[in-house]
Order: structure tokens, then C-alpha cells, then sequence
């Protein structure tokens, strides 16, 4: 099954409110980076404990806390405590089996949403869950994996002269999550390239249970990319509609572009269900006409041979009177027969198409 | 059928409002525990009939009754006199084949819905009734049977120390509802088991008819599983958006993520649907393509065979005019036909992949 | 088709407005019953004529008119004239082919619904449609057949000593609603017996195209069915969500508890539906593992037959030059042969699971 | 294709507000006929230009103008001059492509639907465009051809004492949308007949190719059928919701009325396509039954002499040592052979129900 | 896979805000027109750059920019920076993989759509998007390749004299629009006669996998189609409600017209879609019967050839002892019986409907 079916209920029975991280460990080790920035100037550190940026927490200036790996479950907790946050959004944070929502706090915004990887040959899709935290001027990343997802954000902080360092928190939250949604379009690339292999192959060669597998196998994945796409307008819709004063106004703007973003990959995943059970529908007939010939080589071949056998048959019997044996021209008209029936049954067959 | 759909319908035709116990009887003795704690102390003791509780009534105290087996009419009764309950939710408590529902009284909320218990092997799933209370300073929990689904819940009451104890009564709801929903995530997690399983053999070894009977019950296990979840969304929806003052503000955000569990338990539930409908497709694929291998089989046998036995069948003809049959080299040119027909064809089907 | 469908255009092109039966008549004559009761005393006649019951309309006890039968044209009208009933409401209470539907007006409510009776061996579904007038204090009820539907109703007015008859025209109405509803669970347990029998079957024998039409007259029935109990749903939710005083908010609860019998019948039927199509499934895969089974016998028999035969008949030639002939040990080892191939085939076939 | 699908696009491309008739003509000439009505006098005469009209625009008295035929693209022109109507809605009077809708403007409504005609034998369905503008005293009736279809309105208007022509315009449009909708019924009754017939043969015999081809042309109907009928209903909901004072508040229970039959009507195709889907799983699953049988008998003639073919075939050889030639009783014994074997099969497969 | 979804995803991953123009380049060189007009005059012609056309800014009359070909990156820039557009709105229109919108700003309107052109033999769709960008007295009208697609617009305001000129940038958008809506009805025309060519191809002759390859390939064509077409008539209604003055209420009626005939093409799209669903069923059915047909003749060779081989296999033994080889009359007996048996062969199969 997919990774997030697995164990999904680790924390059931378990009292509701203990901060466990839930779900496979896909990191050992935590990797903590924070950016600040203003109009002016940008910083950009490792840390390792909670203490280190709290000094930002007075500052105008906007602070982008990444967080890569969850097992530091102490550093979430802290987070929880020095920013005051609540306490089901940290173990939601922690447990990577969240299906994407957006939730509105007080004084912070929590959002969560999956960020899907995928890879070509063979086809196969992973998942990262990717929890942010938006609060008046700071914004807590939260990541499974500890790899260069957002190293592209990451540059436009640093390289932007203008804009983006003179938008606020919610706007890097905007930024975020485009790259999170557009992330999808590479996925969509590669789904569109094992579609089209697994199509030329249909249509090149025999279909194999293998071709099958692969079709059920490319179903299955859709399913679950949907699952986790699907969320994500309802997500952009919630965002759009909250009234917290932690997004600007003029922000709504560029999330209603990622909504339309979202909606275009649900649109795509939905187009790709239906070439998909389109494929399927190829293959199922593909086997029925293979069938089909199976059965007309036999029908040929048995209609052909088996009078003729019996012919045959006819003068193998041993009676002692069968005056035809002794006629001389027999034996030779019967060959003119054994050729003819075969060329009569071939152009009947070639009419009837079978041929 | 399932358990629930058998005899529905013991009490229609039947005045309405009258108390009397619908459904198969699972228990058939009542088991009654109350256990009344404060942010201070906490007592838990067995008791007998409704007067032991009643001094519990004036307390401050939360006060948590838990009544496992229903044969104990008069017991549902007596707490419908002295509490104030509605006739029509005592009728409610008493038959066992509650659609999950949430209602609001003035003094006390009803909460209706089913627990779903699961073993792996087989995989069987069973359904138990689960009604809940829920009134100012008092939480009625009425099971079929008497089990340990809420010991958990007990041993956080029993030691916790701050937080559980020094909430209402509307949080103690929220914990039970939270272990009901939760308890979902083990049934997912057989079902997966099971449909692996499935899906080993049916790729391992060839299908039959069993695999078909395995695939229809979990399919109608599943149809069964998403009648009791699916009403648990709308469920917890209207709890969210009732306005009694018996569920505290500060509430709401805890059933906001039971709600959300509920969501993610439906949508693991269709995803399973989908995967078995998968299944039943590569089922009748395979089928299919078994058959085209007998097919295959019987065509590449007859084709070589039928033709050369028409061969030989020539000459055991008894005509007396058959010069061949004294020419010498006949016989063995016969015997080499034999071999090259055969050899020809086969590297035809070959070349055709039917072998 | 099913009754409801069968001339369903009898009065289309007629002048709207004029009363008429529309629909078959299930009974020639027409019985009518009232019931007056109030807290002190009940009263039971029958009567033959509107202007018996005209006495009861000034009194506060509650009236409870029962007409069977619809044929009476001229009652319909007299009632119409008398308590000033809409003349749409009059025409469809003649008109037998309703859709169950809930309409307000200023003095009294009509409800149309149909009651769902069935049959075990074989099973059947009949349909008789039941209208209901409620004004402040009377209760017109029509029914299409004179049948012992509401004598549990009926008893209970009579034997009640204190709730029911305490309570009004509103109550009663829900009373008889109930008694609707609920007759539908009777028919769902006929249904799961006729679908549990059928299924029985398909796992026992062959199945045969009789096991398909009783799979698609169910499929029908229940097509049909829910086409009448569906409407149910809204027509609750538009009687919980009217106004009217003529229902008293007490009765809202009661309502509210018909509304969710109706529910589950729905889900019920839905459910059965989709097990229906599931049988389905088992019916067609079955025919195909049957024919796979066919075609292996005929295979094995092919495969190890058709070689032999060609074998003897090599023997069988004529040829002058045939050394083998004259070889004494030949024949003997060619009894040898015949035994071999036959054993391994049938391992070969044994292995490939197809014996 | 169906009517209305050949060259829906005469038009486009073309300058929007041009006046012509786009769509099949299915009349080539006009008549127009206009009815006078009051309580006191009715009138009814043929008329050949718009100005012999315009002397009842001042009166009371309610004008109904029917116009059959729609080559008079003039007239058209004339009504919307003298009348206001807005030139959109002359486009659409003229352009037989319209979907069923509602339009309200200042001083007129405009209401276009296809009315449904149908044939028996065989089943064909025929769409004629109707569009309705009704002013305050006027109504104005645009069909594509002459025929009976409003005689039973005419009549009633004629006929009326006292009702009928003392409603105003809107009640008059309430009895041309009554009879549309309840024209749909015969056209069921038709499809009915037809089903049933097509469900008849397929019992009956073997089902052919053309059995195929009728379920799909009635598939195509209903589906074409749907397309037109489904509209009506947020047609009439849209009617029902408008506030212009065209319409009497008295008249929205008569367009409830229609509104019921329409959503009827609508259950009704519904319930036909799902019967259709019913048989056409029928008539594959008995194609499938078909070729199970052919199967069969191919399997047991083959089965039972493919092995004696073979056993005739070893005496059959010439071979010089061959003892049981020469014994008098291995003859007569093969003879018993050659019945029992048949026999066993015969009840092997007996057993096993191929037979 | 169609044009759109081939690279959609250019741009993911790259700073939001950049200018760059995304999907594949139609045209490289850009043909700007610009066309001024007022009541009293019209001006047509072709510009190079943004200064010539700053000059109709300040003027009350009409003008509309028309740029064929999107790579004249600088000009789209230039037109934002001078005309106050948004940037997010000058990147969607660079990027031809738009789903179809309306977007409200303070001052502009902006309006994405698909325009769906096809050509018949083979039945192809290609798309090119068109942006319109809709000012108090100005539209840009952007398009990915130069061609006569809006010549009839262009016409009709060089010739109209009244009315079209008279109007205001609101109505040029919706004469816009509604060339591009009625255009889907050429497709529609056009897939018409592609799918009555298919189908007829599939009643006159045998089905071949290349049916079925065109089967497939129309209903990709459908799903791509109907992505393109049903958003818009989300953005329809978005245009209606919006209550933005550039738009005159006048023009919501002309909006109106174009909503219903976008609906209409979704509807027949739908319909399409449904009717080639038909065709799959009739293919696959097709096959199936060519199967059964093949099985047919099969089984009555075999079942008439095999019996009477097996029969003259018996007086083809050699045994010393067969008395009946010596009997005059069995062989002539014998040619009795080998016309008899399948004269009686064939009677039967003719009954069973065989042949």
C-alpha cells in the first residue's frame, strides 16, 4: 500500500494531547535554518535550539524558520510554548499521516498540505508532508526530509532587491505554497511519460498481465495523488475566505493564482483517471481480439482438415466390396479435392473477413 | 447479511414509545460502573441501581456512568425519570440499530454511533452500538457488551494529574468520541492486511473462484463500513455548529480534529473501494487471459496435428491405383514432413508470441 | 413494468382541475371510518355520508377520518366543499401516480406518500399510495385498498389512557407516518431473504440465465422502490422545516425521529443495491470460470488425443517400404507410448492447475 | 444524430442580433390564429398581419395569439416592434436550437421548451420548439408546425363558463406548460411498449446484433430525451422564484403542480435508462451463456470421440505382430467399448450439468 | 497527449512574477491591430508599438488592440506598465496553459478562454487561448496565432452604422465572446460527422482493433474538449454576478445569451461522450458475437466430422474377425449414413439457431 496507509493508527488508544511523532521516520536528524529579512537586509543561519531565534520575535523583520526532519519532538514542543501555539496544531504537526487543511488560530495560521515527489523510471510517487506556521512576522516550515524543495524560495530571498522582501510573512507563505502546488506539474510530467510508454506498448506488442499490473498500478497511484491534490482547493478556498488580518488583502490576489493552480492539477489527475480506464478498456478488448484469432486459426485449420480426414477415412475402411478402390481415376480426382475444399474454405474465410 | 440488517424492523407496528431492547442481544447481563472525579479526587466503583448515582447529581464534580449491556430496561428507564431524557432517546439507546446521529436537547446532547471492531484472520468486522449523554456535569456511556474499549479513557481520568481532570464534561465526550473514531484506524489496518493478502495470491498463483467469493465479501465488508463512517462526518459537523452551551468553546477545536480523523478514516474507506474494484479488474482480466492460454494451447495442438494426421490418413487409403505407396523414398520424405511441419509452425506461433 | 408506470397519462390533455380516479383501481367500493377522541373519550363509526361527520368540526376532540378506497369521487368533493381543501389537493388525492410530496397551506397540510407491501415467495412489491389531510383538529387519511394497515394506530387511540389521546391532530399524523415508514423495514427483511436465497444459489449450482432475471427483477424492484422512498427524505425535511401551526413544536422531535427511519431505509436500499451488482458480478465471472473449465476439458482431451491418433495413423499407411512394420518390438513399445504421453500431459496439466 | 444536433451552428459567426430562422423548417407556411377571451365573450379567429391584432392591446380582456409556423420571420419582427419585446428574445423564438429556460424582463416573460412527440411502431421521438411570451393580457404561442397539440386549451377557453376565463394571462400560460409536460407521459407510455417489447425478445429468443442496436437507438432517446426534459424543472423552479407581477401569486400553486410533474417525468427517464442498463447486461451476459453452450457441445462430441477415433486407430495399423488381431473376441469387445464409453461420458457430464 | 498538457510546467519552481511566456510557441513573429471607433467613425490599423496607440487613451471612443502571436514579450510588459494591469494577469496571459476565467480588478476585467478549432478528415481539435483584458474604453484582445478567427467581428464594426458602435468596450467583449462560444458548435458539427462515420464503419463492417483505436481516441478528444469548455460556464456566471461598472447592466442580457449557449455545448459535449460510450459497448459486443460466430462454425464441423470419422476408423481396423466387411450392403449403408447424419446435424443446429 502506499506509505500513509501503513500503521496509520500508531497513536490510537493514546491519550489525545502528548506530543508523538506519528508516522514512518524518513530523517534521523533534524536540520534547523532561519532567515530573516527585511527590506534591507537578509541573514540566513543554522541553529540548533529555540533560544537562538527568539531574538528575532521583536523585530519588524520577517523570520523564516525551516524546519527538516520531525523527530525533534523538544524543539516542536518549544516552539509550541515560546510562541503559543496550540496544542493539537503541534502533534498534527507531528503526525505525517494529516490529510491537507488549513486551520485559523488567534494569532496564527496553520496550514498542512503534502508535497508530492516523483520519479520516472520506473514510475513512482513519494510524499512529503509540509506543515507551516504563519504568524504576524514569523513563518514555521515544517519537513519530512531534509532536501533543496524550497532552496529556490530561498534564493529569491536572498537575490530580491525589491518586492519580496517588502511583502510580509503572508506573503512568503504565498510563495511556499506555489512551490509546493507547482511541484505537482513536474509529478503530472512524469505520469504523463509512464502513460504514454505503457500506451505505445499496448499498442506496439501483445498485452502481458504485466501491461495490467502496470495499468492498476498507475490507477492506484492516481487514486491516492488525488486524495492528497483533492484537499488542497478546499484548503485554497478556506484561505481565501478567512478573515485574519495575518493575510493581507492584496495577498488574496496571488493565492487565488495557486488556487487556480490547484484546481488545474486536479482537472489534470482527473483527465489522466479517464485515459487511464481508457487504456484499460483498450487492453481488456485487446485480449477479447486475441482470442478472437486464436479461435479462427483453430476454426480454420479444423474446418479444412477434419472433412478431409474423414475422406480419407472413408477409403481406409477394409470392406471387401467397395468398388471404388478399384477405379483407377479415384485415387487422383480425391487430390484434386484435397486441394480444392482448402481453396474454397480459404476464399469463403478471406470473405468472411477471417483471414 | 450483516448484523445490523437482520430483523430491523422486531419493534415497527409497535406503539411508538415504548421501551423495549431492538436488536440482537450481545450481553445479557448489564455491567455498571460510575466513576466521578474533580480536578482533586476520583472515584470509580461498581453499582447497582440508579439510586447509588443520584448523589452525584448536585456535585460540581463530572461525573461518568458507564452502563455495558442493554438487557437492563428498567435501569434506562429510571435514568430517563430522574434525569430528564426524552422518551424518544431512551427508545433510541435501546435499539441497536441506530443510524450515527447527533441531537441536542435543551439540558442534555445524544450521541449515537457505532464502534467498529475488526479481527485479521479471517478478516470479519463486528459493529458495536455506542450511545452517549452527555449533560451539564454528567456523561451517560451506554455499549452493547462489556469489553475494554475505554480503559484507556478510565487510566487518563484515573491519573491524570492537571488538564483532563479540570475539564468538563463536554471533554470527556470528546474522549470517548475520539477513542471510537480512532478504533477505526486498527479496522483500516486489517482491511489492508486482508487486501494484501488478496492481492499476493491473486498475483502469485492462479484465480479462482474463491478469490472472486474473497474479493465480494470485502467489498460488501467495506460498502457496510462506509453505512456506519460516513454518517460520522455529518455527525460531528452538527456538533460543531450547535450552539448549546453544554460544549464549551474551548472544545470545539478538540472536535474539530475528531472531525478530522472521521474525514480521513472515510477517505482510506473509498480508497479501499477503489483498490478492490481494481482488484475485481485484474480478476476478470486474469480469467480471461487463462482462458486465451488454453485456447492457445488447444489451437497450437490442433493446427500441427490435425493437417498431418490427414497426412498419414491419405495413405491408409485401400485404393488399388496409389503408385506412391511402392515408391521407396515416400516413407521417410513422409517422416521428415513430420518434423518440419511442426518445427515450421512453431516458430510461426513463436513469432506470434503464443508461445 | 411496475404499477406505477402503466398508464400514467390517463388525464393528460384533460382540463386541469376536474376530478377524476387517475390510476387502477385496486378496490371497487369504499369504506369509510371515524375515529373521534379526545383525553376522556374515543368514538369509532362508520358512516356513509360527509354530512355524519360535519358535527364533529366544532369540537375540541380530535377527528380521525379513514377513507378506503378511492373511487368515491363525490366524498372528495363534499370534503373539499366542506372544510375548503385546495382543489389541487383534491385532484391528487384521486390521482394514484403522486410522487410522495409535502405541501402547506394556509389551513391544513397534505401529505402524500406511498406504502411499500410486500411479498416473500416470490418476492414482490406492491405499492398503495396514502393521503393525508391534517387540519387543526381532523385527520383525513385516504388509502387506495381497505386493509388492516392502521389497526395498530387505531388500537392504540382506543386503548391510550392518557399521552396519546392528550395529544392533537399533529400527533396522530406522525403516529401514521411512523406506521409508514416502518412498513418499509418489513420490506427490506423480504428483500435481504429473496437476495440471501439467490445468493445461496449462486454459490451452490451452476448458475443459469433464470439466476440473471431474478438478479435484474431485484435490480428493478429496487430500482423502484427507492424511486418511492427517496422523495421520503425531502418530504420530511420540508415538514420539519414548515412553519405551520398545525404542527406543535413538541411534535418536531417525533418528526425528527421519522425523518431518520426514512434515512436508513434509504441506506438500506442502497446498500442492497449495491450488493445486487455485486451478485452481478459473481453471476458473470461465474459463466466465465465455468466456460474457462469447458474449454480446459476440451483441451486435455485435444492435446493428448490429437497426437496419439496421428501417431497410428503414420502406422496405419499403406506404404510398401515401411521397415517399422515388420519390427516386432515396435507395436509393444508403442503401447508404451500411449501410456507415457497421457501421464505427461496430465502432470504437465496438473501443474498448470488445470485439473 | 438526433434533430436537433445536425447544424446547430448556421449561425455563428454571424452578427448576434440578426433576425432569421436558424434550425430544420418544419413548415413552410404560417398560421396564426388568435383567441379573445373574457369572462363575458370569447373570440376566435385567423389573422393574417400583426396590425389586425393590435386593437386588443387596450382592452381587459386576455389575447392569446398562437403562431404555427416560423418561416414568417416578419411577423416575429412586428410583435417585438409593437410589443417591446427585446430582440434577443426574437432571436431565440427563431432559432429551433434552444435550451428549455425562463427569462423574465420588465414587461414580459419569455419561456422556451421542446414538447415531445413520440411514434409507436417503431419507437421515435420528435421535438417541437414551443416558446411562450406572455405579457400582461397577451400570450403569445410560437410552435414550428400546425398541428392539434393546444385543441384541448382552445377548447377550454371556449367552453368555460366561469373559471378558466376569469384568470388572467398567466393562469392561460399555466395550462400550455400543463399540457407540454404531461404530453411527456404518452411519449413514456410509447418508450414503455417499446422496452417492454425489446424485454419480451430478448427472453424469448436468441438475441441478435439488432437487439444490440435497438437497446442503444433507445439508450440515445433517453439520453436525448433527458436532455431536453431535465431543464424543466429548474425551468419551472426559476418560474417559481420569480417575483414579477406577471404572475399571480394564485398561479404558483398551479406551476407547483407542473413542477411535480416535470421532476416525475425526470424520475421516470431515469428509471428507464437504468431498466435499459438492466437489459443490456441481459442481452451480453446471454450472448456469453450462448457461447458457453456452443462450447459445451463442441467439448462433449470431441471429448467422447477424439479417444475412440484414437482406439480405432491403433487396430487400424499395419504392423506384421499385432496379436489381438487374431483373437476372435477383442472385435466385439471394442463394440462394448464403443457404447460404454459414450454412456460414461455421457453421464460425467450429466453430473456436472453440460447437458 | 494533447497540446495542453505536454510541459505544463515550464515555469514551476521559477520566481512567481517573472515575465515569461509558458507552452509551446504557435507563431514566432506578433501582428498588432488596433481599431478605434465611435459612433461617428472607425480607424483600422496595424501598430508596432505601445506609444502609437497610448494617443486613444484619453479619447471616449472604443478601441480595441488585437495581438496575434504571444512572443513579443516587451509589448505585453509595456501594455501593463502604461495601462495599470496586474502582473499576475500579465504572466496568465504569457502562459498559454490557463484554465478558463474571469478575474475582477479595480479598473480592468480580465477574461481566459480556450478557442477549440478542428478540422474533419481525421477529426482533430487544436486550441489556442484567448486573453481578454477589458478596460472602461479599451480591449486587448490577445491570441496565440494570427488568423481571420475574429474578421467577422471586425466587420461588423467597420460596417455597422448604429447600434454596434454606439455601444460600449462591454459590448465588444461580449461580440467577442460569443464568436469564440458558437465557435465549439463548428467542433461540434465536425465530431458529429467523425462519430457518424465511426459508427456506420462499425454496423457495415467487422471491428478491428483500429475501431476501437478511434473509439478511444474521440473519447480523449471528448475529455480534453469538455476540460476546456465547462469552466467556462463558471466564468459566464462569474461575469454575470460581478458587479463591477465597467460591465453596462444592458450587456448582462447579451452575457446571458452567451451562458446559455456555452451550456448547450457542455450538454452536447456530455451528450457525445454518452453516445460513444454506446459505441464501445456495440464494439466490444461486436466481438464477442464474431467470437460466438467463429466458436459456431467450429463446433459444426466437429460435431458432424468427428462421429463419422470415429466410424469409419472402426472398419478401417484390421482385425481378422469383422464379419460386417464382408457384407455386401454395409457399405452402401454406410453412405446412407454419412448424408443422414449431418443432413440431421444440420436441422438440429438450424433450429438451435446455429446457422
Amino acid at each position: 500500500m502506499t506509505e500513509s496507509l501503513t500503521k496509520p493508527s500508531d497513536k490510537s488508544g493514546m491519550r489525545p494531547g502528548s506530543l508523538v511523532h506519528v508516522g514512518e521516520v524518513l530523517e534521523s536528524e533534524t536540520r534547523m535554518t532561519v532567515i530573516d529579512y527585511s527590506k534591507e537586509s537578509v541573514e540566513q543561519t543554522q541553529f540548533q535550539s529555540i533560544e537562538e531565534i527568539l531574538k528575532y520575535k521583536d523585530c519588524e523583520s520577517v523570520t523564516w524558520v525551516v524546519i527538516e526532519g520531525l523527530t525533534g519532538v523538544d524543539i516542536i514542543e518549544s516552539i509550541g510554548k515560546n510562541f503559543g501555539i496550540h496544542q493539537l496544531v503541534l502533534e498534527d504537526i507531528l503526525n505525517t499521516h494529516q490529510r491537507p487543511k488549513f486551520e485559523e488560530y488567534d494569532d496564527h495560521l496553520y496550514i498542512v498540505l503534502k508535497c508530492l515527489l516523483s520519479e520516472v523510471e520506473p514510475f513512482t510517487v513519494s510524499y512529503e508532508q509540509v506543515s507551516l506556521l504563519v504568524l504576524r512576522s514569523f513563518v514555521f516550515l515544517f519537513k519530512e526530509k531534509t532536501d533543496d524543495l524550497f532552496q529556490p524560495v530561498m534564493k529569491r530571498v536572498n537575490n530580491s532587491k525589491g518586492r519580496f522582501r517588502s511583502l510580509g510573512a503572508d506573503y512568503l507563505a504565498y510563495a511556499i505554497l506555489d512551490t509546493i502546488v507547482d511541484q505537482n506539474f513536474f509529478l503530472i510530467d512524469s505520469m504523463d511519460e509512464a502513460i504514454t510508454t505503457l500506451e505505445d506498448s499496448l499498442i506496439a506488442s501483445e498485452p502481458t498481465q504485466d501491461t495490467l499490473n502496470t495499468i492498476q498500478k498507475l490507477r492506484r497511484d492516481i487514486v491516492s495523488i488525488r486524495r492528497h491534490v483533492s484537499p488542497v482547493r478546499e484548503l485554497m478556498t478556506a484561505m481565501l475566505h478567512c478573515e485574519s488580518e495575518l493575510i493581507d488583502q492584496k495577498t488574496h490576489i496571488y493565492l487565488r493564482d495557486v488556487s487556480d493552480h490547484a484546481i488545474r492539477v486536479i482537472e489534470l489527475v482527473e483527465l489522466y483517471r479517464d485515459i487511464l480506464t481508457g487504456l484499460l478498456d483498450i487492453y481488456l478488448s485487446s485480449v477479447s481480439n486475441k482470442m478472437n484469432e486464436v479461435m479462427k486459426v483453430l476454426t480454420v485449420f479444423a474446418s479444412i482438415f477434419i472433412p478431409l480426414t474423414f475422406l480419407v477415412g472413408i477409403y481406409g475402411m477394409n470392406f471387401e466390396y467397395m468398388p471404388e478402390l478399384k477405379w483407377k481415376w479415384v485415387y487422383p480426382m480425391l487430390w484434386v479435392v484435397f486441394f480444392t475444399v482448402p481453396v474454397v474454405f480459404l476464399i469463403y474465410f478471406k470473405r468472411k473477413k477471417w483471414l
